[in-house]
């Protein structure tokens, strides 16, 4: 009989997580967990949900070459906040396991650590814990946790027909400067904005407080990926508005025409901003919360009864396409 | 001018710990946090504690060739509850973040979760959530966190001169385990049983309950490192008698000589058992406590004045060596 020896390369990082989801029992879940699905694991503290979340990165996976010891170390922090205030939450702490090659140098060990303090000061917090192993390659697991309230909390479930969606910022910073990175211009400065993610999470904050919000995740995965699971999660659609999607300067830099910039803005990873669906009446006061801490907030669709992504351009419609980076299979 | 580069080999695991400890500030520590230098952060809740606690491991560095993935799978979560158990904690849950190469079979990670599950529900728990990502090295991060009241915390800070000195279990597992692997006899079981720990969680809760422990910490680096590391956080000395260290069957089997079967038992990491002293008149009912959950509690020696570390062996007094396995140096 032939088997077939399915490896992680064809099956994707989405199906992946759901073996594990599907294997790890929830029998032990304590009343009104959160597991497996959100951004945040959430566990019941009473009148509030302790948020955990848990990021990995590597050196030959996820941080590019002649990246500074500072932005690596400000990065595992930054990404593990984002999470946090994809789920409204208040961070309380970082712990951080360090898998360190032998041969690595004191001082990049010093800078690394100076770039971790400099992200958790600036967002109130300290790195409170952590690991160091030897390991072949540098690799960095942040696991950072917080609170928010149980009226507060943000999840990916409850996504309306009707609803505005929105987004955080600008977009496309992950995606330019990987295109710079290819293009192999202004390498240093690309990287270092690249790995300084600044987390969403005094807009989280204040949005979670305006009871405005339906649903939230960020957008790490790219936005079509997330506008897509936001979908099949919640067994809706959405039609986005390509011309009103807010789009960073560095797109405009480095893109050559508009599939490039489409690519940048849609397809790709590493924006850490937060997409969010939003009561349509309420609209107007999440964008004045959001203005009044010095972002924006940004309204780029709606969601429709109608299971399909459509995206709305100058020519007309077209299919958003369900494509974007996922680990073990690269750009699919 | 003669510029050192240091690496991460010549200073070794614990003066890496110490220069990001340093380095990390503590400005943002919300009251009554416990940091770095105990087997877990802890935040405060009120009444109870917040215990949090990381490790990581990898394929080439912790994970012998040949190690099945349910092993390695339990493994993981097991060491991480012995972090929880050393600080008396109840484990409240687990998140988990992989890297995985992108070659790695869909079967090996089924089998990796099983092995997870199998841990976490044996402990009362669940994984809540985690992370997947490409490695080129199979990684495994584990963060738990659980439960304990302020009155019932152990910490490593706490010995007092003239407490009685005492361990869970037997000792020498995870030393007699690396001799046989170098030995290259009974591989499969040993490997087993080497990632098998079984962490203490019961006996912890326990004796937190019974006021009778002054200090705690689990000895994963090896009893005489621990001795060490207790004897300068609370500056005394440690008088240990060898014949009274409880040993593992598995030492018996394979060391040769009393130099072999000190190795084993002293100077190596692998065993996850519990390192505490206890108030003396109080000694009898901490061994009733553990032994009423079926596990020994062992008496091996005392607290002293005298700030060094001494062995007593059949042939007198010697000195008790600080060495033991230490990450980027090796065997030290």
């Amino acid at each position: 009989m032939l088997t077939i020896d399915l490896k992680l390369k064809d099956i994707g990082e989405r199906e992946a997580i759901e073996i594990i989801a599907n294997i790890l029992d929830t029998e032990h879940l304590f009343k009104d967990t959160i597991g497996i699905g959100d951004d945040c694991a959430a566990l019941d503290l009473g009148e509030r949900y302790l948020l955990v979340t848990t990021d990995v990165i590597a050196e030959k996976t996820h941080i590019p070459r002649g990246a500074s010891p500072k932005d690596i170390g400000w990065h595992i922090i930054a990404i593990n906040l984002s999470d946090i205030a994809a789920m409204g939450g208040r961070p309380l702490g970082i712990v951080v396991a360090l898998g360190l090659p032998k041969i690595l140098s004191v001082n990049f060990l010093k800078e690394l650590a100076e770039g971790m303090k400099d992200c958790a000061s600036e967002f109130g917090i300290s790195v409170i814990g952590g690991d160091t192993k030897e390991h072949e390659q540098l690799t960095l697991c942040g696991t950072a946790f917080g609170v928010v309230g149980k009226e507060e909390i943000m999840r990916r479930e409850g996504a309306k027909v009707g609803d505005v969606i929105a987004v955080t910022g600008k977009l496309g910073r992950g995606g330019s400067a990987y295109y710079a990175l290819e293009r192999k211009t202004e390498s240093k400065k690309t990287i270092h904005s690249l790995l300084r993610v600044f987390p969403r999470v005094i807009e989280a904050q204040v949005l979670a407080k305006t009871s405005s919000v339906n649903c939230c995740m960020d957008i790490s995965d790219g936005l079509a990926s997330s506008i897509y699971q936001l979908g099949k999660r919640n067994d809706v659609g959405f039609e986005i508005d390509l011309e009103k999607i807010p789009i960073a300067k560095e797109v405009n830099d480095i893109s050559t025409n508009e599939d490039e910039l489409k690519e940048m803005i849609l397809y790709h990873g590493g924006d850490y901003e937060l997409l969010l669906t939003i009561k349509r009446e309420r609209i107007k006061e999440a964008i004045e919360a959001v203005k009044n801490v010095g972002t924006s907030l940004t309204p780029i669709g709606l969601v429709t009864k109608k299971k399909e992504n459509v995206l709305i351009t100058s020519k007309g419609m077209e299919a958003l396409e369900n494509k974007g980076y996922e680990h073990f299979r690269g750009e699919v």
